[in-house]
């Protein structure tokens, strides 16, 4: 038997079918053809419709039908609902069963989770570094998270082979796996995205009439992630609020320091601030992990 | 005769064959095929390789050789240079040749050709929003202005007529134009464009090893200006000091006062906001001008 047969999966809860969870159902499937996909969906006539599109096979309005017989289950909500699903699946699911999830936030559900001795032993905590500001299964994509990072982390009791399980899992859609401890993680994605989001839309709200009509292509760029929805935001910054803070603070500084050198009349240094910035983004958009 | 036969430029001089100089080339080849279009270029090989590509007919490396016969001169050198080759077009060109420009900025270089008699009576200050964080004419496109703002800020001094000329020439090149004052424009321009740019190139320097791996597509898109070239941008931050300075008052102010609401605890009022600046980005790019 190949390692690929062994690590397939046979039957797939999808816990949420939106934007993310429907774009990880058109990616298993692209990869497993014959694989079973099982959404948790309330509503019939979505649910319908979503079968319709092929995103899933068949759907439930309970964790515990969608659960039964699967050996995966990707948790799909918003990150204020994730731990709650988390420990329901476990509690429906075979007992060999690998959970997972799709968090942006991961300290505070990691938390929660090991909490609840079932739970804990059957969870691998992951975010897929992928998303667009648009919400829901219309935008869902078969390729979203093709070459993107998937950061996964375990905590200290998440057995070495349900580890394995889930790096296999999150390579088969298309990321690359990388691991970190949630806090790291929680540290890193309040200076990567987190803090970049709340800064983009601030730029977004300060623009008053009648400059509107006047902006370009740069600040629709910097805006776009502005757009995303609003309570998706808010819980995420509820879950991670102190590493969002003091990257604000210490964005607040360097934003002040920048300050002093546009009064300074310094252009020199100005420049080479720039320079610096420049160099940073290109630096990091060849980084290869 | 017809009134696109009395506003044809005959032959337009481009001092600065870059990315915009480049691309209002080719945008007024596109409306008009027969214009001859003669670059200021010191370097010959370079000058060459533009005349193959079609961007240009003929080159020199003077002012007076590239403005003699002209009816449009566009001058798309960096800002701090602008006014010193609208001075030199004007001396340069026949009495009634129309010289513009498209320099991000516009109180200092409208207030220098002022104090030129001459060529404030040629000079229509103009600033096509649009452009890219790359530079140089192998990027021109013959579209780059099309739909796109063009900002004209006429002096007091400035004849109606030539402030026509110069809205029908940026209108055949596929800008729409709007007319304010330079200083209007400038305060403008320093919230939707320039403090913008100094916020994304924060976001981009503040990335820091290893949370550079975990960047996603919302940070690259807010960082995309930040690859500019930091030689312009310390320019237009130098030319449009005090606006700019004033602006980023502004946003520490406004950081702040997220900075207090994320810190309070009070979700709803953090969903209020993230949801005024989502309403404000939609709005603003809706925005008819």
């Amino acid at each position: 038997m190949t390692r690929s047969q062994t690590t397939a999966p046979r039957r797939v809860a999808i816990l949420g079918v939106g934007l993310l969870g429907g774009s990880v159902a058109l990616s298993i499937r692209r990869q497993h053809p014959d694989v079973q996909l099982i959404g948790l969906v309330r509503d019939r006539s979505k649910g319908d419709a979503l079968v319709a599109r092929g995103l899933i096979d068949d759907f439930a309005d309970s964790v515990a039908n969608v659960c039964r017989d699967c050996d995966v289950v990707v948790v799909a909500t918003p990150v204020d609902r994730l731990a709650d699903f988390v420990i329901q699946a476990a509690k429906h699911s075979p007992s060999d069963c690998l959970i997972t999830d799709v968090g942006s936030t991961k300290v505070e559900i990691v938390a929660t989770v090991a909490a609840d001795s079932l739970a804990r032993l059957k969870f691998v905590a992951a975010h897929p570094i992928a998303g667009s500001e648009k919400s829901g299964a219309d935008f869902a994509t078969a390729t979203l998270f093709d070459g993107k990072p998937v950061v996964l982390t375990p905590d200290t009791a998440t057995p070495a082979d349900l580890l394995q399980r889930a790096t296999d899992f999150w390579t088969s859609v298309g990321g690359q796996t990388v691991v970190m401890s949630a806090s790291e993680h929680d540290v890193h994605l309040a200076s990567t995205s987190h803090v970049p989001h709340l800064v983009s839309a601030l730029v977004a709200r300060m623009v008053q009439q009648p400059a509107g009509q006047l902006v370009g292509s740069g600040w629709r760029d910097i805006t776009r992630v502005a757009a995303g929805d609003p309570e998706m935001w808010t819980a995420i910054c509820a879950a991670n609020r102190n590493a969002i803070l003091s990257e604000m603070e210490r964005f607040a500084e360097h934003f002040d320091a920048l300050k002093t050198i546009v009064a300074s009349d310094d252009d020199d240094a100005l420049h080479q601030w720039l320079a610096q910035a420049k160099e940073t983004k290109l630096e990091v958009e060849n980084l290869e992990f």
